[in-house]
């Protein structure tokens, strides 16, 4: 059960112009589910992507860094669950290449307009009969008008997940509505054995193709890049945003102007959520912990802080068992906390409830009230290192039992 | 239960000559046990020491540090478990002070040749009374010679420890056979709402004071910077080599002579086997893994990728398991890797085992073989960059329920 949340209606999810699903069985590593899904673009769909750091980076993820490399104008995106297609080598890649030569031949565009993304399983190979008769089969669907509803986009991307992730929204660009509606898998940085975040934001705002890569990074590192579970960066996290410009705006120019900053905060908003979400269905998670670093000097000190908190074992246990147990912040701020921190400082709240003061526990802290506080299923860690006023937020969730045990037991 | 360790027989524990000990019952948060361990060195001893990184250094080490800037000319250490005397301000230092002061004028010395030691619950005051009893106690064993044996020392300043850590090994410097014995406690890296690793290596070897703290920095980051349970780093810990001169060899001068070299390698043995028994004694521990990274460019990135698998979760789970889940370990390289790591030179070895090559699963890998090799307590993973010849060794345990337990049960 994901803490505090319950996915969108999918008839509350906002239609975007230019862009037709479809989901099919392609029966990839597991019958009887939906486990691969395409995404038709209109021409002069504009797309850009972020995507894992990792040096062994899946094979899907080197093949969309190739053709965004080439091209923004993208038109479709060929999804699959089951396998990650990650340390599969050079036969790996022959194998993405070929998913997107299929889809390419059977939508009628180039191949290197095609994104592949793949999730499940590290170190096995694609079964390239299925997955080419998926395609066929989903390139069919589209081209007759046989579209899946959002609820059903979401739910093909899922592996380990326990409910599907949904937002969307709508901003006003240049006197026209346009819509944004993204959809996202994970629960947990990384799946046990499977791999991978996944997240596709959609829109038909029209923006300049220029503007998409740094506009996928900039709202990336406001959402996915401020959540963590566990601290482990998959082998296939992918990213996306794709434009297709259908919603009659003049195309936005620059993302400092009115009409840009009003597109980010409609894409940052959705892919927040999204992101949030990932946390929320967190594997094993019982509890959402925000965790908020302001008056630093400047970000990266307080970034360092906010992931040594969320990141220590010591910490998320704690939250697990409802234990107001100050003392394992404070020691997690205290090893992230560069060298010239005055710990005298520092105040630290739980929720509205002040704990630490002057480099202990503060003289008003009552312990029944931080046990109260504990007791909710939001709670936020905001931490005050009083030297300047950079700040930054992370997300993240506790660590129980279940935890241990989904990536323990889980056998593929 | 610690994996594959058994605690040394204290009658095989070598004696240091000019070091005497006395434990004592103070009381200072249960009753009926050894908590309080005072430490007298004979006149000449030197002392150096390491000690925690953390910007919330508790009060004990922030006067530890004061006192050996002051002088290495150290002759009583005072340790006491139940309170940490961590996140408690000004009157925390007055407490460690006032210690300092109550040994030194019942041993005879003065205050700065003491230093302090605490470890258990942080943001809790020393009951003073209670502590200047046992001072007073244990002070009149040392005079009336009714000293302690080593398991007492050792076990003395235990907090969640399952068994005492002991250590003792001989070496022979400018032809005298000299004695190194040391003790450490430690189950994490922070205790449930305990902190702290301790540890004490005694020594009747001569050496230069100006080698002492050197030494004691050169000695940790080949004993206990190589350890981690979980990541988490302690507000109290404290290394420290106390080396009393009675063997009768002629002063070590220097660190890179012949007789520096042999007491390094005598120090380190001692200090790496009890650095060991910590992480075997790891909270919930069911496995002793070691994480050696050879063929690196430089020891940073080798320690960065030793870390990033070492601390991983979903690797630390997987070993739970006894799962050879290599996409895990293969996805902790790939995020603690460099930019320019070449995924196709590296190989990875469980034990004796190759079971990746060439960026993907080894051709000669079977999976039963890696779930045999899964079965033992103790298993390496080796991993070659083949890059360079850089390298660095991590040694870290598991991620069980039990961790979870006794960090989410556990309460003061």
């Amino acid at each position: 059960m994901p803490v505090s949340y319950r996915p969108l209606d999918p008839f509350k999810a906002h239609a975007v112009a230019g862009v037709r699903f479809a989901s099919v069985q392609a029966g990839v590593r597991k019958h009887n589910r939906y486990d691969m899904l395409i995404a038709e673009f209109v021409e002069g769909t504009n797309v850009g992507g972020v995507f894992t750091q990792s040096r062994f980076a899946a094979a899907p993820v080197q093949v969309c860094r190739e053709h965004l490399a080439a091209t923004t104008a993208i038109r479709a995106l060929v999804v699959n669950t089951g396998i990650a297609n990650a340390a599969t080598g050079e036969l790996g890649l022959i194998n993405a290449r070929a998913s997107c030569t299929n889809v390419a031949a059977a939508l009628g565009c180039n191949a290197n307009q095609v994104l592949p993304f793949s999730t499940g399983v590290i170190l096995e190979h694609l079964p390239m009969d299925r997955i080419n008769a998926g395609i066929a089969a989903a390139a069919g669907e589209i081209k007759a008008n046989a579209l899946a509803p959002w609820d059903r986009v979401a739910q093909t991307i899922m592996t380990t997940d326990t409910v599907y992730k949904l937002a969307s929204t709508q901003a006003v660009i240049g006197g026209k509505t346009v819509n944004v509606t993204g959809i996202a898998k994970g629960a947990g940085m990384i799946q046990p054995n499977m791999a991978t975040m996944l997240s596709f934001v959609f829109t038909d705002a029209a923006i300049s193709s220029a503007l998409l890569k740094p506009l996928a990074k900039l709202v990336a590192d406001e959402s996915f890049n401020r959540v963590t579970v566990d601290g482990d960066t998959s082998t296939n996290d992918s990213y996306i945003i794709a434009a297709t410009g259908l919603a009659g705006n003049a195309s936005v120019g620059s993302l400092e102007s009115a009409d840009g900053k009003a597109l980010i905060a409609a894409l940052e908003k959705v892919s927040l959520e999204l992101a949030q979400a990932i946390v929320r269905d967190g594997e094993g998670a019982t509890k959402f912990m925000t965790i908020a670093v302001s008056g630093g000097r400047d970000f990266a000190e307080c970034d360092r802080i906010a992931r040594a908190v969320a990141h220590s074992p010591l910490v998320k246990t704690a939250f697990f068992a409802s234990d107001p147990n100050l003392g394992r912040i404070l020691a997690a701020v205290g090893y992230g906390a560069p060298a010239d921190l005055d710990p005298a400082l520092v105040t630290v709240h739980l929720n509205d409830l002040l704990v630490a003061e002057k480099g202990g526990r503060a003289a008003s802290y009552r312990e029944e009230d931080g046990a109260l506080t504990m007791k909710n299923e939001d709670i936020t860690v905001a931490i005050d290192l009083g030297r300047g006023s950079a700040a930054q937020t992370i997300y993240t969730c506790d660590f129980s039992y279940d935890y241990v045990k989904i990536n323990a037991e889980y056998r593929s």
